[in-house]
């Protein structure tokens, strides 16, 4: 009866020193994201395989644990090809789960509804150093909020809970959808063209604008619109702040509605004048986001400290109509929770308020009495908040002291009988 | 493209209400668990297909959700059965994945190591009223503790956590494995038969002892030894407390080792000695929990405003050896997590140190300054652990303000544009 002692495939065993830490920056995210009016929620981890393939996940349609069908359904004898077999999937992000549940209760949660998911996800990519095949999302959405009020309470909110698990310095960049897309038509490209022109000048801070110019030559642009295209970005490279909105606004014409910018720049003074942390929010018409689904304000957040994004979202207020029947606006943002706790483990990070903690030790040989008296010692200590373990000394005490020592318990106390 | 709005059979999407008592009621636990010492662990939601099929789940590894093979794995033409199509499954409880885990990584944990899990299992179970598919199990484990020192830290945090939970009023039976083997011997069953006589004797609070008389009558087995049997307990029944053990140990003699009796007894005893809340411990000879793998002590805890089990274990010194190869005392308690979530909701139960809750609403025509002033409002409510929800306000007012108040917001303020 072997029995496979390792995870399966891509996934982990999370330690105890590791799991200390999740929980607490589950509690510190739950318990700021309160305080915002977000409400807790949960969708099974199961879902329709329906509504898992429904061209809203895009790449992750492809990673799917496929779960098999039970019983009579299953009829393996006849099957021409999986979707025989299989009738759920694990959800492999919690924004697909969200459309469900949102279409499903609609009518008994409030306008906006103000949802906080918290949970995990699975996705069968290729292995890879850090990297797994289940991971936590932490998702925030307002359903219901069509005004730019929604995109400035996301961000204030997990800026929030960033700067209450001791992260001060980052920055959120934002774009527009409608802004790329202004961009992209002005500059003359076809609305079929606009994606893979987008996946290009997402690599611009890697690449350079010459990387840029030459992938879109590769790629059998026309010219004329890739030097449009280009020098919209060197023409407004130097501007900084705000202004850099007005200057886009001043070379794309009527090809972008002014709303727009003027939404972005209430956005970003809003959050500018209220937010507490070192953080900044900086406009930046090169970020793009991979989801298609987007139709307005994009954003991502970068730790200084850390290369790559920690968080992300935008406005999606075409996704859950397309599911319900009836147009909601929404958008949303997520915490890379995964990145978070990566980070915070790499920094050594001590749980703020860690009790402490004592081994109470009981000899060999004690009888009751001695028994009784240790547990009521243990049981003093834990109700101011110690943490107790109680255990039999072992022969070798000076061994098993190290242990203790190791798991953290600084206070030894041993109780020999007469 | 219509999507399934309903959750997956079985299984259900939890609402905003129910997952702030969740959201309590896992933190709270957590938070006592941890001054017993207990650290939190957690294993991937997928186990390998051999290990959840090794004869340890009993009933359960009938009811394993299946995952399909992936990619060049998935042989569907060539299969002869689901086994060829399947390599892992949704695990169904949380003592097949900790023994993995134990196997896994013993090197690096303390011994004696105490491990807390929360985390959802998947049971395909014919769906029925209050049960679901999926559910959430809390166990508390000490493996690597043989005296019975175990039992008392898990019965003392156990009740510990339900205590704190606000349940006072509650009663840990308790038996053990081999008390039940010595009755079934002394009684002249035959080893083989001593789990069906079990099963049989659990009900005696159900079917009383003539219905357990007449049951085993009617599975056939011989006269003298039900007499035998059913004798122990008319001849027990009488005596309370701890007395009822002694009493026990008279009648079966030689076939119980006095060693367990007082084991027994120093576990009711401690607990006794040190308990606070309102609850009580007894032993009964009756209990027999499901599982064969007990080895040792077993218990269960049953609330007195509410029929049934909310929680119980046993000792299972056996199990894990059997993955690993090396023996491994260990025992477990599990709360009944989903049981004790509708206890509460049914008890309208009030989440302590709910906020003060204020929704501070815009005027629609408000510039940036109005917009920005309110943020700050909302911000410094916020660090005083307000929950302030900003929303624009509705043209039907009057509904908002109904809607909000549902939801909660006891204040509303409003802020004018000029």
């Amino acid at each position: 009866m072997a029995m496979k002692k390792k995870p399966v495939t891509g996934m982990k065993d999370i330690m105890p020193e590791e799991m200390e830490i999740r929980d607490y920056v589950i509690s510190t995210i739950k318990k700021v994201y309160k305080t915002y009016g977000f409400s807790s929620i949960e969708t099974p981890s199961v879902e329709h395989i329906e509504n898992l393939s429904s061209k809203q996940g895009g790449e992750n349609e492809k990673l799917i644990f496929k779960i098999l069908k039970r019983g009579e359904k299953l009829r393996l004898e006849d099957a021409k090809g999986e979707m025989d077999v299989v009738d759920g999937g694990l959800r492999y992000d919690l924004t697909v789960p969200l459309s469900r549940y949102y279409a499903n209760h609609a009518n008994d949660l409030g306008t906006p509804f103000k949802a906080l998911q918290m949970g995990n996800v699975w996705r069968a990519e290729r292995p890879q150093r850090g990297r797994f095949r289940q991971f936590m999302q932490c998702d925030i959405d307002i359903l219901g909020e069509p005004s730019n009020l929604a995109e400035i309470e996301l961000m204030l909110a997990t800026s929030g809970v960033l700067g209450t698990l001791g992260f001060k310095k980052f920055t959120i960049r934002i774009n527009d959808r409608r802004i790329l897309k202004a961009m992209a038509a002005y500059s003359g490209f076809r609305p079929e063209e606009y994606d893979s022109v987008f996946i290009i000048i997402d690599k611009l801070d890697k690449i350079g604008m010459d990387g840029v110019q030459s992938e879109l030559e590769s790629a059998g642009y026309e010219e004329e619109n890739i030097q449009r295209f280009c020098n919209i970005f060197t023409a407004t490279q130097e501007v900084e702040g705000i202004g850099k909105i007005d200057s886009m606004v001043e070379i794309l014409g009527d090809f972008l509605e002014q709303e727009v910018a003027d939404g972005l720049k209430t956005i970003i003074t809003t959050v500018l004048s209220v937010k507490e942390a070192d953080f900044s929010i900086v406009f930046d018409p090169t970020l793009v986001r991979g989801m298609s689904y987007y139709t307005g304000p994009i954003y991502e957040i970068r730790m200084d400290e850390f290369g790559g994004s920690v968080g992300g979202g935008g406005r999606y207020d075409e996704m859950i109509g397309r599911f319900t029947g009836q147009q909601t606006p929404a958008v949303g943002f997520s915490i890379g929770f995964e990145r978070i706790i990566l980070l915070m483990l790499e920094n050594n990070f001590q749980v703020p308020g860690s009790e402490e903690s004592v081994a109470l030790l009981i000899d060999k040989k004690a009888d009751d009495d001695l028994t009784q008296k240790v547990f009521k010692e243990a049981k003093r200590r834990r109700e101011q908040g110690q943490r107790v373990t109680v255990m039999k000394m072992k022969k070798n005490k000076k061994f098993q002291k190290e242990q203790l020592k190791k798991d953290g318990y600084q206070e030894i106390v041993e109780f020999f009988a007469d």
